[in-house]
């Protein structure tokens, strides 16, 4: 599978899918999976940049052990397994891409789009939205709008970004760390880091790099709270002052500033959608996950329904049942069969796994 | 995890658990796991002489496609990777023990017990017995009764059988083909076989064995269905008659018989238990996967609800929300939290798990 990274500029595609699947974390990806053992199309879209949400990003190194059958497997581990399984359908699958709106169309299809004005037509949609779309968390300080995207940034630096001169680093884990290295490689002469704690949240191996640059000069750390931005008279952001730990209120000269707070979830346009929301959990007929919109099914942790449990173990079932239901829904008069993958050949050919062990055991 | 298997004379050996699980397929091995993340104390007993029901009985070798993140398992690995995920809770597990029968006990307790009465008793019990304990095809002639264990048998052939001279084996899979072999090698100067087709179900590697022993005359083959068994007058067997393909009626001498004709699954004694079974299935609450009666749950392919497929990753969630339901139903005044694997301390304690990871992702 080779995710489309969609760049907010680029031109509207839009998609005719039997299904599409809103979140590509552990449950939208199995969801992808069994719909394709439905033989039913379909896209996957994610609002990061990346797939395998929550394992991918909150635990890609740490290991889960009551997945069944896999001892220990890290969240990075689980997603590539699981990207591979379902390699044989090939779905699209745009990343970057955060659904905001959804309508019905006259036809009963549902019509979905992101900001963008970038559109999908897809005849059911399952949401695999777990706890919302990831958004970086922001610094709140006033007339810190105002210079996002020309001298504040809440993402990772890129070349092409003004830097300036004083380029300065708010966070501690492993992002922000990465941040001053990448200011230090686009050529600042010296970085400034400020966090509240003298301890970082982040990977020994990227704390030794940092003390590293602070040995070589290239990296100036300061602990403390950032208390507000200060500007000239043309409102440019020149200096930043903050709070430190003994209380003092220092500030110091700055030409930008690069926010690293980890991210947040945002479960945002799915409130608006008329979808019974409840605790920020859709409710489902677990029979059929189907949420109270005909056609909009929802699996994994943004599903509730009695006895649910946000685990993974649970999404995979939930994704599973979707699926039959979707293609019974598609495919009323099909007849409903359960075919197994060890012994179907329907499933083995479009698997394209080898089938010539099916044979042996028929008495 | 070392199963302790029953020989029906052993004496009783009654249990006291939290949890008794009822059958040893992927779904009972997984529930087993569940319990041991509850800290409730739980055996599991199968009828088979192996752990894992139909993934070890029907396809060992044949890879399943649609376990999430296991892109090709075989029902025995996949058996292997369960019983590995549950060592560290060191359950009890008697193999060769069918569970007859249930009875309330006045303190709430379960109790169960074999046809040999042997007991258990159990605060809760997990029924995981998926399309019944499997038990021996019997071939139906008459007399054949009264000979079994003496002359006539339902199993693979043992040193101490009394084989006599002229030993038969009825049936052509591979396990009927192995009794032939074991047979030759118990001593039988000439050993017959008797099937109803000239083709065998079973392995090309058997089959090539077995045409070698009839080359070397330690084997005769013959086609045909037997119709009748000849005794002498002291009730002995004596000889086997047979209906041969061109409609003929043969008969030869015999002094022993081992029939080996598949296994059937016996849903059996559930059926006499007040579950409301239907359709072979025990109908429960999807919430809880318990029954009918308080206390025991259903999970896995003998459970019904609406929506159900029998399919191992459903029995998987099953699993863990009857584990679950039961830890809250005996522990009725802990908090309910979700803990993860990945970083409670308490769950990576029980698993024995290195938990350096935990600590480094804390903001
Ligand atoms: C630290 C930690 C440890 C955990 N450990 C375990 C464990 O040991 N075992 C276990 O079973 N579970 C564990 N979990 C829980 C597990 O990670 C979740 O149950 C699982 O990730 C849920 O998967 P999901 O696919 O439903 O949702 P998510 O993983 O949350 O993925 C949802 C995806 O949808 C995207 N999205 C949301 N809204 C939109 C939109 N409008 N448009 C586009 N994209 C959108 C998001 O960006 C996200 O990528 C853990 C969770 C955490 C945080
Ligand atoms: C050929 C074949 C291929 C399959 N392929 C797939 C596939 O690709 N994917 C998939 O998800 N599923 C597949 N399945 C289905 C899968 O095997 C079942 O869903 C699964 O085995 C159910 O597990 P279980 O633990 O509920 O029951 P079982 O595996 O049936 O195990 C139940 C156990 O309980 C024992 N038992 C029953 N009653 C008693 C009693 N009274 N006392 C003691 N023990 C008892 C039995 O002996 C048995 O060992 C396939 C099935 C078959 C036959």
């Amino acid at each position: 599978m080779t995710p489309e990274t969609s760049a907010p500029s680029s031109p509207p595609t839009p998609g005719e899918v039997d299904c599409l699947v809103v979140g590509a974390g552990p449950v939208g990806l199995y969801q992808v999976f069994q719909l394709g053992l439905q033989e039913l199309s379909c896209a996957v879209v994610d609002a990061l940049p990346f797939l395998g949400g929550q394992c991918a990003e909150l635990y890609p190194d740490k290991p889960i052990h009551d997945l069944p059958g896999l001892l220990a497997c890290s969240g990075a581990e689980l997603v590539g397994r699981l990207v591979r399984q379902l390699e044989p359908f090939k779905p699209r699958c745009v990343l970057g891409q955060e659904i905001v709106a959804l309508a019905a169309e006259p036809d009963g299809r549902w019509r979905l789009g992101d900001a963008a004005g970038r559109v999908w037509l897809a005849r059911s949609v399952v949401l695999a939205a777990g706890v919302g779309a990831f958004a970086p968390r922001r610094l709140k300080l006033a007339g810190i709008e105002a210079l996002e995207g020309r001298q504040v940034w809440h993402r990772e630096p890129r070349a092409g970004d003004s830097i300036g001169a004083v380029p300065w680093v708010h966070g501690g884990d492993d992002r922000a760390l990465d941040a001053v290295t990448a200011l230090v490689d686009l050529g600042a002469p010296v970085v400034h880091l400020l966090y509240r704690r003298e301890v970082y949240p982040a990977s020994a191996a990227r704390v030794a790099r940092l003390e590293g640059l602070i040995a070589e000069g290239r990296v100036v750390r300061h602990v403390g709270q950032p208390e507000s931005l200060l500007l000239d008279d043309a409102g440019r952001l020149v200096g930043i002052a903050w709070m430190a730990a003994d209380g003092s209120a220092p500030a110091a000269p700055a030409s930008s500033l690069h926010v690293s707070l980890g991210l947040n979830p945002r479960l945002g346009p799915l409130a608006d959608w008329d979808l019974g929301l409840a605790r920020k959990q859709v409710p489902v007929d677990p029979a059929t996950f189907e949420t109270r919109l005909p056609g909009i099914h929802a699996v994994g942790d943004v599903c509730s329904y009695p006895g649910k449990l946000k685990l993974i173990v649970s999404g995979f079932h939930e994704a599973t049942l979707a699926a039959h239901a979707i293609a019974h829904r598609l495919r009323p008069d099909a007849p409903r069969i359960l075919e197994y993958t060890t012994s179907s050949a329907r499933l083995q050919r479009i698997l394209g796994v080898d089938a010539t062990h099916a044979a042996r055991d028929t008495p």
